[in-house]
């Protein structure tokens, strides 16, 4: 997932930021580290460092976890304390449910990831332990808080869906994941929409739709509008000329 | 999660859209129905309705999955198909990887939301059996499909997580004040159009429409994608129903 080296990266000054690095905190369950492994490599996020990870790494539980983002994992580096963690980093972000007593500016994710694709150097998020979250000195050593807004009535994300939420906004910052788009055909040119209009009136005309004659121009009117409304393209036009075609045959029966 | 009835609601055409439904279609394992239940209430949504659930409902996995998330899934409803879940919805989109034959816009879930929002009535949100994704024709009956852009090397977002992403991106526009809407008729319920297409098929078989039979499925679904197309309201669609009542009626020549 490194980025293309290709147009503005080679201009001093307007590089685009690395890919910030996800650093999971004393993270508990192997299996939670596989999934966060999962989400990050969904959106291009190929960096994960741990800091103390509970049960020892590498963690059994993970790979299985990871269903086949296992480069992530291979990749992954242990460190012994958050400091360690971020030493090469230039901007560190801690993810929190809510924010502390700390005073430091709060960013939604989406802010943050213009910021750390704003970023001169590279960046590093910080997510806590499954239970506990963050402690005080680790969100104090950071310069932003990341929060998602979520339900006050109900917060319950866990470190997989918090790590995906990061991750999928940062992407959208990249190239790299745009949306397949679909060849749309343009609309259909007026004529042959008038085309099928008038084929549908010569049919409703002799089965007696018109009647009675004085409200005859607002039905045409009405009818128009409608089958002008979907901007249909010369194809599906064909397709509903040929269903008329149809319904004027006469019965087979 | 039911909107703030204070304020514009009360002038004409500036009632913000009831929060979409979630349909997940076929699912397989309970555990997975209570993650979407949990990712749907982290962000303020809570009408799920479940489309023949492999292992019926309820399903005693999906409680210690849903994280508290429980008045979700008491209040999820069971339906045996996608035409009746989605029956009272204006709007209909359909969650896909990769893109099918099938001719609709493909919105990001950020579009998506801005979308939902900005719709007239109520909207479902389709999400496929975990294995599989939704089949042809509910992407056939949608309105529009929706995909998370995501790394083309390793695509791998489970149920939940996709759920997670479209519940975040409309829980967003949520905080914000919904623009003044111009008031136009919300599009016909699912149901109504969906009466409508029957009643055009059964015009179009016995006139041979359908024939060569090995192509019926493909050419209902074509017709079926027109005719989803243009979000016709209830007027537009009762009127088109008069226009093939008319040409149904023996011949008065």
């Amino acid at each position: 997932m490194t980025r293309d080296e290709q147009g503005p990266a080679d201009v001093p000054g307007t590089e685009a930021a690395p890919p910030p690095v996800i650093v999971l905190v004393q993270p508990q369950l192997g299996q939670n580290i596989g999934k966060a492994a999962r989400a990050m490599l969904n959106f291009g996020l190929t960096e994960m460092r741990l800091v103390a990870p509970r049960d020892g790494w590498p963690n059994p539980d993970a790979g299985p976890a990871a269903s086949g983002a296992d480069i992530v994992l291979a990749n992954a580096t242990v460190f012994d304390s958050v400091a360690d963690a971020v030493a090469d980093c230039s901007d560190v972000y801690a993810t929190t449910v809510r924010k502390r007593g700390v005073t430091k500016p709060v960013l939604t994710p989406d802010a943050a990831a213009r910021t750390i694709h704003a970023a001169p150097g590279r960046s590093a998020i910080l997510f806590g332990p499954e239970r506990s979250g963050l402690d005080s000195d680790d969100v104090a050593a950071a310069r932003y808080i990341v929060t998602v807004p979520i339900n006050p009535e109900f917060g319950s994300l866990n470190l997989a869906q918090a790590v995906i939420l990061i991750a999928y906004e940062w992407s959208k910052g990249e190239s790299l994941a745009s949306p397949p788009r679909v060849d749309l055909d343009p609309p259909a040119p007026q004529a042959e929409l008038d085309g099928m209009i008038a084929q549908l009136e010569d049919m409703l005309e002799p089965a007696g739709y018109y009647h009675p004659p004085e409200r005859a121009v607002v039905t045409r009117r009405t009818l128009r509008t409608l089958l002008t409304k979907p901007a249909w393209n010369s194809n599906e036009v064909r397709t509903l000329r040929g269903v008329f075609r149809t319904l004027a045959r006469p019965r087979q029966r």
